[in-house]
């Protein structure tokens, strides 16, 4: 059985599971394990991979449309480096004040490859779900989509530089790519307007695969309207860079459907640009982009 | 720099951390990572293996003199077999609820060792700290000691069994003496008295010490007090088995200091089996058991 297979069998299991997040009297939980080898690609710096693990969690509660409260996480390691552990629990204690919650600790655990569980707790009435996106809805996405692929990519050239000048320049804009804002605000923002909703972790493709599975519905996407990060559309041609926008995933923006008339009001409420992209259609007209099918390709977290 | 220095570093840069669970606003949370080598001994089930490992987060919740409301977890494995990962679901559902609380899934996850990450959740408002015991308290410890030691005996002797009949048998006992009540309920009815607690996860010996760090005192044991299971005492003489008792932790049960005429209001208020031990003492007349100096000893948890 593969992971999608098994997680699908677990969401038949347990009534909570099956959004980002779960949700129990109004308190929202989530928890993920991240691998050095398949999350943290060498040259990540561990103030990074405290942020971006902490971060990954918190993305799940924001794609809720809930108040980030607290995170903790367990920090696994072959040898514990006093300046390696300051470094991550710096990363997640600040990208927890980014987002208004609490980095309240965890637990160290020796374990031979780095490998870091994070788990994000929020709050919310009224959560986004991934079902409930209906025809005409706009769909819209937060920031910009690309960012990871464009560290992943200045990360690859860090290894091949030709000087160790070069290669620590390239490290450090594939860090600060590599960190990213979770969207909390926005999310709270959507959060009265929004018919269904997810983080895009697994690529815009794939989610919005997911988002049609659990709505029962379509999409109809325009590839001009998709907002590739600069970051990512200096580093490769334009449909390249479309295509990695699109199916690299790994970038913790959100994917929302809303009412096209509830737009202005969901700007009006963050500083997060939101943009449309497409609208939500019928079941049978697929899911397209420029009118081709988009196939259900991405990101499928190891 | 090895793990128990690693947790003072953190201890001194996280306000939350240093007991067994932080808490936010009357949240308790707590994690916590347990790996296939280290922490499931070959013939544990999935089952016990989903048992254990959340009602490991509850035994922290239980040790704040928290209520316990739900759990999650990441199930790391190689592959996904259908069966195993209903088995292990079915156990962290069963402890859960055997403790009032609702386990609500988590996320899958490839990795070669099989490793689980759970975290508990819970709320209090009066937290039951590991500082604040004072000379002249009882200590107490909930249910009896030496369970984990005696699954790890039958496991073992299941590994060297003539028959497999035999080794059926002996890995049945193991694994229902691997399972465990978290005192969630002892916790409760603990809460209002105790002074100080924790839990005896890294057994009674190194759980006293640091409970004796935290609140600047020492502890004088009585051994005749220790309440040894009776699985382990069968299976060790007693000698060993008072050591192993004492020493073996990985037990969950719960240690607090109270003062001596708040026993009868805590027996009470709990159906669980409240031992008291011995006594708090100033902090210059050391951990003793039976007047012998107690070291340090126990389990690190890997």
């Amino acid at each position: 059985m593969d992971e999608r297979a098994a997680l699908t069998l677990l969401e038949n299991e347990l009534e909570a599971a099956g959004d980002d997040a779960a949700v129990v009297d109004g308190l929202v939980v989530t928890t993920d394990m991240l691998h050095e080898r398949t999350d943290f690609p060498p040259g990540t710096t561990r103030y990074t991979a405290g942020w971006r693990a902490v971060g990954a969690s918190l993305s799940d509660v924001a794609a809720m449309g809930a108040r980030a409260t607290a995170a903790v996480a367990v920090y696994a390691a072959p040898s514990f480096d006093r300046d390696e552990l300051l470094a991550f629990v710096r990363g997640a204690s600040d990208v927890c004040e980014l987002v208004g919650a609490e980095y309240v600790g965890g637990d160290l655990d020796g374990h031979e490859e780095f490998t870091v569980t994070t788990t994000a707790l929020g709050r919310t009435d009224d959560p986004i779900r991934r079902s409930g996106a209906r025809p005409g809805d706009l769909v819209c996405v937060t920031g910009t989509l690309g960012r990871s692929a464009a560290a992943l990519e200045l990360f690859e050239r860090a290894s091949d530089a030709d000087s160790s000048t070069e290669a620590e320049q390239l490290r450090e804009r594939a860090n600060d790519y590599f960190r990213f804002e979770p969207r909390v605000d926005a999310g709270l923002a959507l959060a009265p307007h929004a018919t269904a909703g997810m983080d895009s972790s697994d690529g815009l493709a794939r989610s919005l695969h997911q988002l049609g599975e659990a709505s029962d519905c379509g999409f109809a996407i325009d590839a001009a309207d998709v907002p590739v990060d600069d970051g990512l559309a200096e580093l490769a041609d334009e449909d390249g860079a479309l295509e990695r926008a699109t199916t690299f995933g790994e970038d913790f923006e959100l994917i929302a459907t809303l009412p096209a008339n509830a737009l202005a009001d969901v700007r009006a409420a963050t500083d997060v640009p939101i943009s449309p992209i497409g609208r939500v259609v019928d079941r049978d007209e697929g899911i397209t982009i420029d009118g081709e099918e988009l196939p259900d390709r991405g990101f499928t977290h190891g």
